[in-house]
């Protein structure tokens, strides 16, 4: 039985989006929720899920960091102290990743030696999904930090999905290793020199999307830009598509015949369907799905971390790191 | 008449379709074309392109811009050359956007008053085209370039294509003033608090994809990822599309009914019917079309690059920058 704490104060849809997805999660028997929000708004739970009152959400502030400090009675905060005190197995809050971020650094704590959390996901590509991180946690670029991100994506790609010696790329402007920034540069450098890496070298914008990598490491900040411009191009095409298919009705026609074929694309471009991004780095499995998820987006984040606890993720990849000597101070 | 100086060395299809292409864009009387290339290779060519040998290619040259320097007798440098020396109007070179980049500050040289060029390129999104720039020119961030850069945007955006006022953003992991890089947080300063353009704050990644901007400002690392990711993207759902279509006979009859309508997609998203990325920031307009572009898409560069011309665009940006106070030294 694994003890998942979730968060229900940052979703857009609402705490009891939120419970319906503990509900669902829970029904395996597998799980258990204890569940932070505004006990009136989630109402009745089944067996499985607690709800821990706690009515005060931070998800909007300005400043998450601070808040995650002058606050201790926000849900996101209760959630990440039960996590802390052995309560829970795995912290999921969605809704605000800087919140999330800092109640995660300042309660469950960073693993010892690493220099800061990544934000990693499986990104939605057709046919080859890619670990990409960090999609946002942290905008500084240091080189100790894209080499250690690399050696993180890549133990945790092996614990949580299963991937067999994954090719680890940097995201950058060119293939060769002397294209990219100055950090780029040397952390290519570094990894293309360690052997317990299976680093495949730079890839472009354009590898991201076509299977030649397992992992994809950046900063923070090119991270996000990337993913949410991958959501926004996916959705634009299928727009199209769509406009296209009701332009006239023989092309209507058309799209309802085709349509059968392409639902398998939908739900692998769909975020939803994949549970929302891991908080890699810190001593307990943390997931943050985006604060638009549904009920069915909940559960599988909520999913997801049970099965990141089952697999021993923390503790493999915290073996690797010190395996690899790229721990802070090794 | 615009004389274009177009180096026909780098194309990956070779120089006989870029001589396609010159033969194309010079048809309709309006444009002569300088060709820099191998005479035995390019064949016959019509009247209104000359033909200059120059066999010597460096596109594949490790070090672009040693290789610029060290061989005049290079294709790409004989093209700038002939645009300084007032032989052609304007300068189309495809296949190595780092030669094409040092030969133009080289020979061309910059504006004066500007600190870098940059690649901007109308990037080919659904129903909302946007000027992207820096796309790839330079890796340094600066505040003052991309300051510059947000100023030659919208005024080239005005002379060439035609915007009205445009709206100019940052990309930024997050669409708050205080969110991003300190280099795009201090420029968001500037550009907010500046009443000569029309600044609408950052966008995410997502709203590259959306319309909400016409001119898209960021740095040549995060503008070259963005870019190959965007055409990445778009090649896999397509991909997907098209291998759901041929999956079963129901859905392949679909997809002939489907594709008239479609057609038009595919032109927009197609990168070579916009004819390549414009050089800004040089005294004379030059256009780098993409390497594996055939003669349709050298014809596109050309006609782009006369247009340029005719338009005023180097002297209205600038008029622009300098009215803006944002050049060097001002």
């Amino acid at each position: 039985m694994v003890t998942v704490a979730v968060d229900a104060g940052g979703a857009d849809k609402g705490a009891v989006e939120v419970a319906a997805g503990a509900a669902e999660a829970v029904r395996g028997g597998q799980i258990r929720v204890l569940l932070f929000g505004d006990e009136s708004e989630i109402g009745s739970v089944p067996q499985g899920v607690e709800v821990r009152h706690a009515p005060v959400s931070i998800a909007k502030a300005a400043d998450p960091a601070s808040a995650v400090r002058t606050t201790p009675q926000a849900s996101v905060v209760q959630a990440a102290r039960a996590v802390a005190a052995g309560e829970a197995d795995a912290f999921v809050s969605g809704g605000s990743t800087g919140a999330a971020l800092a109640a995660g650094v300042l309660h469950i704590r960073r693993q010892p030696g690493v220099h800061r959390p990544a934000l990693a996901l499986m990104v939605p590509v057709p046919g080859a999904p890619v670990l990409l991180l960090d999609v946002g946690a942290s905008t500084e670029v240091r080189v100790e930090r894209l080499v250690q991100h690399a050696h993180m994506g890549a133990a945790f790609g092996e614990a949580v999905f299963g991937m067999d010696r994954p090719r680890v790329a940097l995201l950058s402007n060119g293939e060769e290793a002397t294209r990219g920034t100055p950090e780029v540069i040397a952390a290519h450098a570094l990894l293309a020199a360690d052997e317990r890496i299976h680093f495949v070298g730079n890839v472009e914008g354009v590898g991201i999307a076509d299977g030649r990598a397992d992992v994809i490491v950046t900063d923070g900040f090119t991270g996000n830009v990337a993913l949410k411009l991958m959501e926004g191009v996916s959705s634009a095409v299928v727009e199209a598509i769509r406009s296209a298919a009701t332009s006239d009705p023989r092309a209507a026609a058309g799209a309802l015949l085709l349509r059968p074929a392409l639902g398998g694309l939908k739900d692998q471009l769909d975020p939803e369907a994949h549970g929302g991004a891991h908080l890699l780095g810190l001593r307990k499995v943390a997931v943050v799905p985006h604060g638009r998820f549904g009920a069915r987006g909940y559960s599988k984040a909520i999913l997801l971390a049970a099965e990141s606890v089952n697999s021993g993720a923390i503790e493999r990849t915290h073996a690797a790191l010190a395996a690899a000597g790229v721990l802070r101070g090794s």
